[in-house]
């Protein structure tokens, strides 16, 4: 591949590691900055959370549910245009019940559709996410 | 918009509800012609489903377990290049277990990532959908 198309590549795949990093720690800030203004989060148990000031609602309520302690497997990573591109990950690890204590072995899998803004940052414009165990 | 820009989303559409109609009968040989040939699905409780030898073994399972009776919403369609598209959709409906015979309201929502093909189809080339209740 050419030199360009590499770097785009990993600038998009990097956007990706750094929400599911994000996730990871539950820092709601680093989480919302992976986002694009219009960006959507569709997740298992919630209706979809649409544009930034929604997911600022969204992510600290799940935070305050369960703390996660996840790997990542990236599937694929594709650009399919200028400002477009999708990944597609499968996560795996543990996820704790905050009001428990409970921990448990938990599987998803993830697909992020990506934008890239004017300033030239790839951000997540839409992302959806289902548990699979 | 120009007329050949609504047409193109008026497929891309025209696909989504071709799979949701198809899904809601249990339809595998007509689900898996919305499909490209790499599509894959994503959902809950299982895998990913990657390619279309593995969707048609996966959705027969699907079928097998459960039948649907679903309405859908488009929440929004959006043409992202020559080629690419998305939709993304909320459904809602009964879902009920072949084996017990219970029947449960459910809602779910999904995001699709569709193609345009070499022949001018647009198709599903990634899927993901998850379980809000």
């Amino acid at each position: 591949m050419a030199d360009a198309v590499k770097d785009e590549l990993a600038a998009i795949e990097t956007t990706v590691v750094s929400y599911l990093a994000a996730f990871n720690r539950g820092d709601v800030d680093a989480v919302l900055a992976t986002y694009a203004d219009d960006g959507v989060l569709m997740g298992p148990g919630n209706p979809a959370a649409v544009g930034k000031s929604t997911l600022a609602q969204a992510y600290p309520g799940i935070f305050e549910a369960a703390s996660f302690d996840m790997d990542y497997e990236i599937k694929e990573a594709v650009q399919i245009g200028a400002e477009w591109g999708f990944v597609r990950t499968a996560t795996e690890g543990t996820v704790t019940n905050k009001a428990s204590g409970i921990a448990a072995h938990a599987t998803f899998h993830e697909l992020f559709l990506l934008r890239k803004s004017a300033e030239g940052a790839w951000q997540i414009a839409r992302y959806s996410t289902s548990k699979i165990s």
